[in-house]
């Protein structure tokens, strides 16, 4: 038996409070799981700062990485034992795809950082490009790994993530709108927030998957069950994904992050800022020129370690940021609507004034998703539609049949929140600033931020 | 209205998974929520190392802090509606110590570090007195709350937590047999780790507690359940923290940290040995004379971000275990009997002829538990006993009534294990150590260590 | 303290699995509990036939019962503590309220018989009329008790029922688009039947609730609670009560009612036909003029021990439909459209051909659901709207804020089908009905039935 | 392929809220779950009367049945899997005994009746009796469905039942002391009670099971899983099965059944006594001669019709007692020790002074179950024991490991108790009787009937 089919003397499994078990078989599986990239998403958490607002949401990428195996496990064994291609383009599934799939779900989000989305906003790297990096690059063990199947595989592991893979069920089982990751994701997170409305019938949505024309679609009895699968997804997002005081958290860290950014650029032409704060470890993101390694070396613990020590940095906005940061301070936030974002500059000068500097203490914020979308292609990014299989072997698109998904298909879900210090909220102090907060409060009703002339 | 009883105008929740809802209704719990201390005890997992095992089990002290605090919450809502003391010295409950048993109650665990018991047994800590110091030390955030209630207060919450407090129903509520702590713990760790031996009926013991003569006892209509909760306990610690792989990622830190130690005292006379390797932050525990400051600057990602630099350290030792700890590489494990006390140190020689120093690579592990115990005056923490009232208003202990109680009670719980390298367990290799590892193996038999003459 | 709030001694439990226990703190409740029109709805199940297709769905009205009152009482009691009215017509919620509404909460149900709706149909009762006469008819056991409290009371709890009560809170609690029939019947089926998606967050809706200008509404801050809500609720009517399986045994019980119907008055005028089989207790019935204590006589189990003596009856008809809903041999059944209707004459005829008196062995049954809707004074039965709390104080409809309820509000939803015996779906067959079945098969594509001409 | 591997065309699943689904494979399981002998499941409760004292408790013996099927179908499917036996008589599982372990799971119970154990004890009829007899007398449906593999299968599935099957392995499967049955009825008790001490870890259990010699162990590694079970099922029966309230209901049907027996049997010499309230289908169990027809006409609706009728009876014990079913009204009970045994005279003397005939209105219940044995050959009915592999392939039997099981091995638990009306704790009434009441009460202390002399 070759490497990449070697089955487990003894079936090695997870205990998981999700699937209940996560069982692994294969030699390449338990590998890949014992190399020190993949151990290193016990470090990163799955939600980043949602923790913050749903405090059980302390799961990890790598608990999640597990979950998108087991689901890819229980699809693909599915496919195996009843939809095996039997003739050559009969559309239907191919087992010897199974390891690559389960690999590539195993692998998916092997690149991810701490608190990635808001890292890479400003150090301007790319966790799918470092997921990739990670997979092909000779010397990493999990390239190791993946090269004793052949030199080639850890390519064609990445381009399964690439989308240039050319089998499209396995593409469809890692990435597209109804997928292993999406699943275990909505699942992992309802159970560890506590949100039950994020919570699905995956056991019939996993009946109701079959080939079709070398694609993956789902039988029309199951509608409804992939119906509240979407509307799941939709409900997570606006109640925790785009939570107000997670991504008021977010906005902190994206300044704090910015503070240190500029004040290295700064410090670039300006000797008399003091740049011992700079951990040797962010230097290369500063410059912007982070290998492999230096990346490998971040995870939550070791940024946090960093904030820790700029508590005490003599640059004020730097250690209140990082204070506001590590103690949970949130900004406050108002809806911004197309009229209010001129009032805008008027209300950023009242915050200057009150004494905070606008640029570190204030933010707009968008939060918007799609939680579905039927094939567009003059979209950024098309998406594969969800398409259901009729008795008579034609399919049609989910949001045709659907007037729940149809209703918020192709629409984007979510708000622009506008974000500014708490004390601005003040009432009936005897503070020395309290005429301004008065002033402020006059722009904001029903948690909107209203036009200047309103 | 006094700051103590001072509500809020507006409930605070936090959502939980394991109690649905964290309620605050008083403003200084939510102060003490928000103290930077408390904030602190998110980057302190709960568990520790046992996510490693358990890998859905990476909540922290924060959530079970706030855990224990609901159930006290709760419990203090039952006893003062119904058994609210009317004349003095009646031995029924006296509402006006529920703020300082919810108080108690939260800040409990707050002098948690980072994996403490590990850490405590080579620094020689003590999260009970960082706790009570946290709590008494002025210019701490929680220490300012508190004493805003009264300058004494700080020390009264403390002798709650020392159980020097004169209200026994109020200690029995924080520290006991059946305490919110363990009650907490038990639920919660059973939701993240999946294993749900540890459930049990917290909604009906909560119906069966009552105050009788100044103590809390449990109506005996609900004797089953909890004789269910002392079971689950057991099963809790013989199935998830006894956890032989979990004890031998505790030995793989212990070495480590023993490692660093031994290091640094023998730098102090060698001055060959290079101490770049020490973290400013450790250096006080490393020298034994840690300051509040310092203790509170630790937390799980800080000790890990300095087990990162370890890594690639010189000193092969230290780096190969923090490689181990970082990468989750376990040592494997046999029990030890009386008699195979003796083998010892034959393994361990065969160990080092292997070539791994075997102070740092073996270890002999002792993880026994009381699950319950009726009160022994000549113990060495003798245990308030689980006391049960009959119709008649005269009380029975917990064991004389429930023989499954009875079998366990007053009996250490657990195993003596050795631990050492998995490589000793190798067969059919080709490796130069081969005839050591067929040699070693001699010695095991049925997961057991075997006396030298069996 | 009059008899209508006076407390029990001892607070009565009843063990429950969806709300974990249902509280009895009121003699008055717990006297009605043990009434023999209460304690017969253990014998009519919630679901009816619904447990021929969800087997687990085998609860009765009694439990459905019980936790209609629990929520009402989690409602009443959070308003009471929260919103108690403090000057006449200040809109709030006037806790002297809450005991009358847990009565109507707890009886709202009491007149239900056995597959009411369906047997309603044949024989024209109405449980809801049957409801009314059980609290107000001197001598039931029920009345005696409502009556101790005053000789008017028990006309008042029906007035709640009949929605002509003044209070229009006490009304929205027990009727209304979301109150504490819908909340928990949705909760239970979804419970019982092992269908997730009927789940909801009940703990945060009830958190939501405030009164508002002399009726309830929701706060804005769980929007998405209350519209998932309405989704689960559209769900569960589409994927368990419209079920097309329990349908079609819904279609079998009436056409056996329609059967012993027809022969009871064809045999007034015709004394050939054999009388014998009609059970004494259904003659008022089938004669239209049932007394009350004819009503209570019935119960789920008394209508299927006749269908069990009716197995054996010479009418084959009433015989084999009797073994056909016992034994649960479904029909089949398609969907109807516009066009295919006027295939319904011929596939009946051929239906006729084959042996089956079409009159019993098909039918049209349409099941449609408004799953919510905003006030609508031109509907049949008005609804009240579910109201937004804003923070200005005002107030806006759910579904012009929620594009998802909005695309299912007043909009009916669920099919129109035709039942008819599966055996005209048999294939290749040698039977003598063959070419038939062929025939009628051509009208039959992709579980529609298509027009005459297509 | 034969018809007793016949696989459907299309797997059938229903929906199962504790095993989320049954999944039906095999044309021969379905046809066997749609014969009429089996479909009357449907309509006796699994509990019987401990829905009345649990009120969720309302499942069927349908839903037990189609549990314990699926149960047994993952155990097989995981024996076939891993365990198939290679050479004749290596002591491992034979594939080819999956299809009759299914068939003998599904139709274990099938000749349950209502009420089973409280009917038998009156009419000495024998549920296991007949499970036997639906299966092998010819002309029932299930006994046609099995005819069809083989004329003798009938015989062998009996023989399953009556442990007289060669295969040990297949027997342990269906009735043994960690058998399908027993683990579906805990969980499915469990979740429809909502008692979660019911609860334990299935698909652990199901991990650990495995061939060794002709029989099936449990891989040591899972000793507290098995040892979990053990207790879970001990807590059912002290916390569920045995409630005395529960007993109290059977005793009143106990005594109600014994009254019609009694009056029947009167009649036969007294010609007074009125035989109208015998329905006709008890006829034949109260001359003592049912045949399989008879006992196939009863069921839960059937009796409780009879009840109803008997509400209005001449006969005042008769009609009284049955109200007291029907309406839940049950007795009052006090623990029997051996001493108290000498009060019953005194205090059924008392209870006959008060106007209640002792014979029907008090009784003595033993409720005492073995949760466990190790192998007892004198025992009456000597259990096999669980017994647990080692690595070294030598086995241990449970209680020599576990203290806890070992603490209730081989005892009895349980409690014997007197049973009286619950008129007779009446206190401060004006009532004729209370002087004796005061009597009666003087001989109960701590819900203990006390000694004459105490």
């Amino acid at each position: 038996m070759s490497y990449l089919t070697q089955t487990l003397s003894k079936e090695t499994v997870f205990r998981d409070p999700v699937h209940t078990y996560i069982y692994v078989q294969h030699q390449i599986i338990l590998d890949l799981i014992n190399t020190t990239e993949f151990q290193r998403l016990r470090r990163i958490k799955q939600l980043g700062i949602s923790s913050l607002v749903f405090p059980g949401a302390e799961h990890s990428r790598f608990t999640h990485s597990l979950g998108v195996y087991e689901i890819a496990r229980q699809i693909t064994t599915h496919l195996n034992a009843r939809y095996s291609s039997t003739t050559a383009n009969d559309g239907q599934w191919h087992p010897e795809e199974q390891m690559i799939t389960l690999i590539a779900a195993l692998l998916h989000d092997v690149g991810h950082g701490p608190y990635s989305h808001t890292f890479e906003h400003i150090f301007n790297t790319n966790h799918e490009k470092f997921t990739r990096l990670i997979i092909t690059t000779a010397g990493t063990e999990i390239n190791t790994v993946l090269s004793r199947v052949s030199p080639d595989f850890p390519k064609k592991v990445a381009s399964i993530l690439n989308k240039t893979y050319p089998n499209q069920q396995v593409i469809q089982i890692i990435a597209s709108q109804i997928d292993a990751d999406r699943m275990d994701y909505l699942l992992r997170d309802a159970y560890f927030t506590g949100a039950n409305y994020g919570t699905f019938d995956l056991s019939r949505i996993l009946r109701l998957i079959r080939p079709f024309q070398g694609n993956l679609v789902f039988s029309i009895t199951g509608m409804h069950a992939i119906e509240d699968y979407v509307v799941s997804r939709y409900q997570m997002y606006l109640q925790v994904y785009f939570h107000p005081a997670s991504r008021a958290m977010e906005v902190i860290l994206t300044n704090l992050l910015k503070r240190a950014y500029d004040l290295y650029h700064r410090s670039l032409s300006d000797v008399t800022i003091d740049t011992s704060f700079i951990p040797e470890a962010l230097l290369p993101f500063l410059k912007g020129q982070p290998t492999l390694t230096d990346y490998l070396a971040l995870d939550d613990g070791v940024l946090m370690t960093y904030f820790g020590k700029w508590r005490t940095s003599d640059d004020t906005i730097l250690s209140d940021l990082a204070i506001r940061f590590l103690d949970r301070k949130p900004l406050k936030s108002v809806i911004l609507t197309q009229a209010s974002t001129d009032t805008l500059p008027l209300v950023r000068k009242l915050i200057q004034q009150a004494g905070f500097n606008a640029q570190y203490y204030t933010a707009e914020n968008d939060s918007f998703n799609l939680p579905y979308d039927a094939y567009n292609p003059h979209a950024k990014n098309p998406q594969t539609q969800i398409e259901l299989l009729l008795p008579d072997q034609s399919t049609v698109e989910l949001s045709t049949v659907s007037p729940l998904v149809k209703s918020i298909s192709g629409r984007q879900s979510g708000d622009r929140r506008f974000f500014f210090p708490k004390e601005m909220l003040e009432t009936g102090t005897n503070d020395l600033f309290n005429p301004i907060y008065v002033d402020f409060q006059h722009y904001i009703n029903n948690n909107y931020l209203i036009g200047p002339n309103s």
